[in-house]
């Protein structure tokens, strides 16, 4: 799954109004140094805005505060959440009533007797060992939905896709496969609920997996795929069938060994904006299996260090800050390469105040920042031109510097052996 | 794989010259009571007509006479059965000159040394629980392959194809995959020499096949499908990446357990033409994955009771002779249905004589007897006018009440447990 933020703003010389955004699984470019128009893309796609309704809603039934990636309005647009939501409330309802749930731990909700309400998938495209910022966000943020509500996470590692678009040996996505698990592990998932798996390893040893790709394949056409994906007669017949293999882990019966060949139960799908035509696919081709369509929830994209018309590049480390980073690199990256939003004198700055909707520091501290009163203040100094871009700036990289030094903390600590455990097809802790 | 012989020449009110005929894997009609014009198919397929020195160097090479299918010209089609002769014939020399081969079984090729010089492939589409006699054609066959060159065979059941194509559902075609296993064991295949698998247990269990898949996947594109399957933009994409499927078999690296991770062994596909679009693809991509190109030994088609232009129909019991059916129906069906070549009285019979080449008992017995003196006579004597087709079909229901009496019985005493040992994934008595 190519969850990579990376694919972001294509550098244009047109600072147009965003109209010819262009937003898709393996291209994402904009016209405007402030990135995709967001709100013309809701409306392209067909998805919903997250409005203030569907937040307190979210609070309401959970209990607690939502993740600020949430409230910042990263996670921006959704897909039938609000039904997610109404399915917990009932459960949660019917469970306190009935006096099942004997324990709350506080704000934590506990799981309906048997089962869950819905499970999560999520994915990473395997493509490069060196991982950075931008993919930890939808990881960050499952965790969270994963703590919120006690249920089942799938991730799937979609080394097929790498080797079908990217030509990598299949070996080489296999084996990078498991060194982005670890990096993934180190978010800090329960191995008791969640499945790690790679496409290779899983479509060839689990037959309902193989079995569900078949019959989305039946239902879908050259011309569906070819009017979502843009796809052409020129494609290779690995790509145009690909999308039904990213379609597979929204549909519980996939995984006999997790649900117990439940295939009912809701899946809920956090991802960037650019996946949503393979959901869209999948939302078109459940009904006409009888199965559950998934529920969406669509972030934002990660800006490059260049801002958000510039794109992140593999190939260009300065693009970005990788996890693998020391301190000394992400502060000399943040002080030479941050956009900055700025005035181009302290004078011109102190006068004029400094742009947060294009500085990549500012929009980086959103991103990380937990503090909600201190990014209040920022946004509030910089624009009026009393905060320094040089001291955002230290402020972000002391930040950014804890993030990612307690990340790699944890990615030491993930042994070959626990990744080999959370990529074992298995029953989890949740009984169906 | 749809080597179905029941796809045949299609009833036709036009009695033209055959310039019509369609041929593919999903279709087979003629307009001529002949059938196919297998001449035009070669030249338009491309492939080389196996003529008598092609026959004279497989006796040279095998020590012994070429099974009557191949002398009586119904496997009348190949690529690069040369090239496979001499293999074969190179390894014996080398065999012979450095003392190898220390005894050699009467008219029996022995194994070099190590390894074989090919393998052999084969399928079936499993699409009903009722076998026919046509389908046997390519199993009879390979298994004379098999006991002349000793080497390994693997049988590709489709079971997703016919799910994809017929819409039977995945569970009934993969019971139907292990149902029709019975009777191709049935046919005396060796166990230390066959795998046979179902294409939706081998994907979901063999990482190895689904490498390859993904590999012919990545080299084959719309266009090219297009061109050589006619498959359209309405076409679902199960259907569009399926002949990935078929032409996995063809390369050796997908079966690690039988050849030890060796991709570089020659492969022979027996088969009806009709399947032969899926190996010309498999031959074009081939070159561009560093693997072999496949060779193949091509079948006519065996005619329906009504005749060549006629359809064999699993609807209606009718227009074939099924294994499974009783020696009274075997004479009923024969002595009713089998379209005659002879007079419409018995005056007329003899005096202008039968046509053989459009008479099914005729036909029927250039198939399934084995004895060529008795065929020439009976050509020369129905020809002339002398043999009564009354007396030809009782000649032929003799012949097919042995053979399927004889079937049936060896079925009989195939267990499900012998079907599983089959389709185990595992290491044949071959050492790579």
């Amino acid at each position: 799954m190519a969850t990579d933020a990376e694919k972001l703003a294509k550098l244009s010389m047109d600072e147009g109004n965003g109209s010819d955004d262009v937003v898709n699984p393996w291209n994402v470019s904009s016209s405007s140094q402030k990135g995709v128009d967001y709100d013309k893309l809701v409306n392209k796609f067909g998805s919903s805005k997250i409005d203030d309704a569907l937040l307190k809603k979210f609070e309401e039934v959970t209990g607690k505060p939502v993740h600020h990636l949430l409230r910042r309005g990263i996670f921006f647009s959704h897909r039938e959440m609000d039904q997610i939501l109404e399915i917990v409330k009932k459960g949660k309802d019917e469970t306190v009533k009935e006096g099942k749930l004997k324990t709350v731990e506080e704000g934590k909700l506990k799981t309906v007797e048997k089962g869950t309400p819905f499970y999560l998938y999520t994915g990473r495209g395997p493509s490069s060992e060196a991982m950075h910022l931008g993919h930890l966000i939808p990881f960050i943020f499952t965790k969270w939905l994963q703590d919120t509500f006690d249920v089942p996470l799938v991730i799937q590692m979609t080394d097929d896709e790498k080797y079908l678009w990217k030509g990598i040996p299949l070996e080489e996505t296999n084996r990078l496969a498991h060194e982005n698990a670890k990096d993934i592990i180190a978010c800090g998932f329960d191995i008791d609920k969640t499945f790690i798996f790679s496409d290779i390893e899983n479509i060839s040893s689990s037959q309902e997996f193989y079995k569900h790709m078949c019959q989305i394949q039946k239902y879908v056409t050259f011309n569906q795929v070819k009017g979502i994906f843009g796809f052409t007669e020129s494609d290779c017949i690995g790509k145009i069938s690909f999308p039904a293999i990213q379609a597979t882990p929204s549909f519980s019966g996939a995984f006999p060994k997790i649900f117990s060949g439940k295939k009912d139960i809701p899946c809920l799908i956090p991802c960037a904006i650019d996946q949503d035509p393979y959901f869209r696919m999948t939302r078109d081709v459940a009904p006409r299996l009888g199965f559950k369509k998934p529920a969406l929830l669509h972030s934002t994209f990660f800006p490059a260090l260049q801002g958000a018309q510039s794109k992140m590049s593999a190939s260009d480390p300065n693009t970005s800050i990788f996890l693998t980073d020391t301190d000394k690199q992400i502060k000399d990256k943040i002080n030479k390469y941050a956009y900055s939003g700025g005035g181009s004198t302290v004078e011109e700055h102190k006068e004029k105040g400094g742009d947060c909707s294009v500085d990549v520091a500012f929009q980086y501290m959103k991103f990380f920042s937990e503090d909600d009163d201190r990014l209040a203040q920022i946004e509030k100094d910089y624009s009026s031109g009393e905060l320094l871009t040089g001291h955002l700036k230290k402020e972000l990289i002391g930040v950014l510097q804890k993030l990612v030094g307690e990340h790699r903390e944890r990615r030491a600590k993930v042994t070959d052996e626990l990744v080999n455990q959370f990529m074992t097809p298995r029953k989890l802790k949740y009984d169906y």
